[in-house]
């Protein structure tokens, strides 16, 4: 199933990029580099499989599948810019300014941004009071008060030591909100009440916290090849971590417990959630 | 009238940003700075008095008209930036990176862009396909194969000098679309027919050519002051513009035929345009 729904969620991705007019063409090709460049995909899987977990039927979730995935890759290409952390590398390649220039990355993250809202917005088969709803929720995860802000606080931290509480609410920013609007997305689009929302979105915090404390682990622990970019980076740059306030150990029991948390919560919303357990223990054990 | 449209505009702008939590208030302070600097508002004014022309009442449009003039502040950060047009003055003030720093005001655009979809998606009063499809306008108008396209080739055309025709599609993007989109979501929310949708669109097409047209003529012959950035940037920058390519007196007609083209569509769509005839004429004549 897992690679059955990644198969449709790239296909979906490759489709919304088909066209390149030569007038702009390496504003579609930038686009299209980071897009395509084989992402784990978590964000619209965890959507979709909230989507049918709560009954939905059809293949109309797969437009909000691919707004958020670009969404993501849009924060990856403006977050690799070298205002902000200035990587050169992700995912094993070159980063996205580097390859195509920082203007035209600029450029590209912007349009991945705007265009997940056309594709969100174009949905099939989905009432279009749920579309709305959907579309403010995942601009609201995604903007101001959501991922943005995390993204500020965290150029923030670069200066000031965070205590671990306020390095708790930039992640649950930065790398949460983006998962809790997957979650929440997938049982919106399927029709679900908002209990079952709330817990969706509580479920998908959980799994943020212990997703970045994870990332904090393999960015010291990880094989270079597979991380796909330098290791130890953040101690580097002299980045405060989970890893950095608890140490190796401390950070891993942490994750753990979160993971253990948001299975919890999921046992909660009930019926078939088992292809989400699975998803969230892969999330934890994973190698890079 | 048109004061009391603005003054709902300003209102709207002021409300929607009215949360500046402490941990990231640079944000805020910076999306503010920029989106309350006193612009023109023509996109917003354009949007409500197509709604109006089309029959729409209430104040639902007023999100949308919101949400297009955030659009088009976060263009002009971004556009500003220095990998972009490097620009240090907007308005008469520094511009938002002059003012907050290169990584702030680039996030400062990126959360103006995801918000404005939020502002739309969150319309009240308005049936919600109509909602959808105004957002799906919004998004095409403002992204991969409009505006952004527009700035893509605007770069370009750093490099290269454009022919005539090379420049007018550049500017049907990078000017043209936002208005496009301000007309045909008036339009849009309205309940009005694919035929008058497709007619604003024209008209607005032609004004946004005249637009850029007098834009280039006041970049040369404006009161700096009354500009509010130095006179005279595209010649000092190399920019091939319409006055480079025309001539100051050539480029002021084919200003005047523009709008007296897009005038003539407005008169196809019929019904009372005294409003939206009157402000196609003030963008003609201009001093700023």
């Amino acid at each position: 199933m897992h690679e059955n729904e990644k198969k449709q969620i790239e296909q979906k991705l490759k489709s919304v990029l088909a066209d390149s007019p030569a007038q702009y063409i390496e504003l579609t090709e930038a686009m299209r580099y980071s897009l395509l460049s084989g992402g784990k995909r978590i964000r619209p899987i965890l959507l979709l499989r909230f989507f049918a977990l709560c009954g939905g039927k059809g293949d109309g979730a797969l437009s909000f599948a691919a707004a958020i995935e670009m969404i993501h890759t849009y924060s990856l290409i403006h977050d690799d810019l070298p205002s902000m952390d200035n990587d050169d590398m992700r995912r094993g390649r070159p980063s996205c300014h580097k390859a195509f220039g920082e203007a035209t990355a600029l450029l590209a993250g912007d349009a991945l941004l705007t265009m997940a809202f056309a594709i969100a917005a174009e949905t099939e088969g989905i009432p279009a009071e749920r579309v709305t709803k959907a579309i403010a929720v995942l601009s609201e995860c995604a903007g101001t008060h959501g991922m943005v802000a995390g993204q500020v606080m965290d150029l923030r931290f670069e200066h000031e030591t965070p205590t671990q509480e306020a390095l708790t609410v930039m992640v649950k920013k930065k790398t949460g909100c983006l998962l809790e609007a997957a979650a929440a997305i997938g049982c919106i689009l399927a029709g679900a009440g908002e209990k079952t929302v709330a817990l969706a979105r509580e479920y998908a915090a959980f799994v943020g916290l212990a997703f970045q404390m994870i990332d904090d682990v393999l960015d010291q622990t990880a094989d270079e090849a597979l991380l796909g970019k330098p290791v130890g980076s953040d101690q580097k740059n002299g980045k405060t971590t989970f890893v950095t306030l608890l140490g190796l150990e401390e950070t891993r029991k942490r994750a753990a417990e979160y993971t253990k948390k948001a299975l919890a919560v999921l046992e909660e919303i009930g019926g078939d959630t088992a292809d989400i357990k699975a998803l969230t223990q892969e999330l934890l054990i994973r190698e890079y």
